[in-house]
């Protein structure tokens, strides 16, 4: 049993409070993409629900505490998928949500925040300004900061995924997960490492943005001066010391991946899968693109975690 | 109660055989995409299993009842996606599945039925071109020959996608389901006007390929001498006469749309919902498009029944 901040009996709750459109996600076997990575290749689809993301399952664990408080109103940063999620769970409960993204965060997820009737707060700078910023907000205004990851709820949410991953009809051998905060994969390596001890959980980060990896492999938090990657959902540079604590417990491997893998990797799963992903949810066919020996012939699960990309960006990605 | 060949209690049993892998799919408001069509609209998202489209419901069905009968094999006729369905169902039961499909259906398609190990027959002509050579075959060999919407079980598989609408979350007023043999229109049709009688039921057909909407119309079998549309999954000339009645019982309507406007709900459902779809899957968005007053403010469930399309011709539809 892990000894980490999270709990399965916890994790096993938040699917009662969690919004049904959010769980019991697609788990499939693409026969096609297996063929091209010479292993067999199972996608945990997490973008067909109404913010196309995993981060519903945490907010509405976020909102549903909130609102059972008498709070009001929460503050989030976000590289754009958080804000979406909890602007949708906010509006569901009435509470009035705040976010703030970094103008360079696709326009496409920007959009899709103020749509749901979120305020946004514009910084420029990265997704660490906009941290400093969000924590400044709660402060003034005396509501709740939302910490992706810090949250047990971040954490939990995504942990739901790794429930639904051990009740799935197929054994497999090897999980690979984004690795941006840490919550899902924190989240879904606790669940393996409580009910699927033997399957391998491997975290996935571009070499652009590699502090949580970096970290992992020093284990002692590690800063990076700045980030360069495509993949704007994973593009931290502050790893919070008591994720970085969670996930050496529940992980077996962090990688870097470059640039150019994951743009294949969205090519590919566009061409043998017929999905349209973000950079962050190609991370995990990066991988295997970048270390086939290490997957050959093994069953990988990997979680296709967003969908929220500007679509100009990504026809130059996938067309080059 | 309607009047046709399906029976609930028979549509509830089928649960229990088909693989889970295509049952309860996503079912999922998509606010970007209703804003741009002045509806609510849900997608019901049949493209996230092994072989991209619903007809795996339909032909898992069938190939357990023909193992169950000790058949080693089976025959079909197929546009493309039920030959990779039941090529599927086949190779997990150790049915020998041979697929005639036309020379002129999707690369995609034919390559996908090859891969599950099916024996693909090609032949000049159209899908009716294939039905007969189907036929003949089964008759020489001595084998089943599988005959889409024809066979119940086909409709029985797609009439879960029903059970699933009618025990889903948010109430809805309209159903659009791709018209093609009718396999999914008459099953789905039952079940709403079984358990969801105000539910309207629209099945929408290609201004190209218009037989079965035209024989709904005048309420006898139609047929014609050509198509000429890109929707190839629902391209049919020669309806079944007892699907036809089974149509008329459960539907509302059947509309024809143009080809513009499955390409504009082909580019709608990529820009405002990150879905790749074929097609015949871009029906219903395609329905609301030429009649936007007919659907306004209600609450619209399309059915996004396949994803199976060569991406070259894809790339230019959606780019135009």
């Amino acid at each position: 049993m892990p000894h980490t901040r999270l709990d399965l009996d916890r994790i096993r709750a938040a699917r009662q409070v969690i919004d049904p459109r959010f769980l019991d996600t697609p788990l499939y076997e693409c026969d096609a993409l297996g063929r091209r990575l010479g292993c067999t290749v199972s996608v945990k689809l997490e973008t067909a629900n109404p913010v196309r993301s995993f981060k519903g399952r945490g907010t509405e664990l976020v909102a549903g505490r909130l609102t059972g408080q008498g709070r009001a109103a929460a503050v989030c940063a976000s590289a754009g998928n958080l804000g979406q999620a909890l602007g949708w769970s906010g509006r569901r409960r009435g509470l009035d949500v705040t976010v703030v993204a970094s103008r360079r965060a696709p326009a496409a997820k920007l959009d899709r925040i103020r749509a749901l009737g979120a305020e946004l707060e514009l910084v420029e700078g990265d997704f660490e300004t906009a941290r400093e910023r969000a924590a400044s907000i709660a402060r003034r205004r005396g509501v709740r900061l939302v910490e992706d990851s810090l949250d047990i709820e971040t954490c939990e949410g995504a942990a739901t995924i790794g429930l639904e991953l051990a009740s799935g009809a197929s054994p497999f051998d090897v999980v690979l997960i984004a690795l941006g905060g840490g919550a899902m994969a924190t989240g879904v390596g606790h669940v393996m490492k409580t009910l699927l001890p033997a399957v391998e959980v491997i975290c996935v980060q571009p070499l652009g943005a590699p502090a949580m990896t970096r970290s992992w492999h020093e284990r002692r938090v590690v800063t990076t001066e700045s980030t360069d990657t495509i993949a704007d959902g994973v593009a931290g540079r502050y790893p919070i010391p008591v994720v970085l604590d969670d996930l050496l417990e529940v992980t077996d491997d962090a990688v870097l991946v470059q640039e150019a893998s994951i743009i294949a990797g969205m090519r590919m799963l566009l061409e043998h899968a017929g999905l349209v992903v973000e950079p962050s949810a190609a991370l995990g066919v990066a991988a295997v693109l970048e270390d086939r020996d290490r997957f050959a012939g093994r069953h990988v699960v990997t979680i296709v975690c967003g969908s929220n990309v500007d679509l100009d960006a990504y026809h130059r990605w996938v067309r080059a």
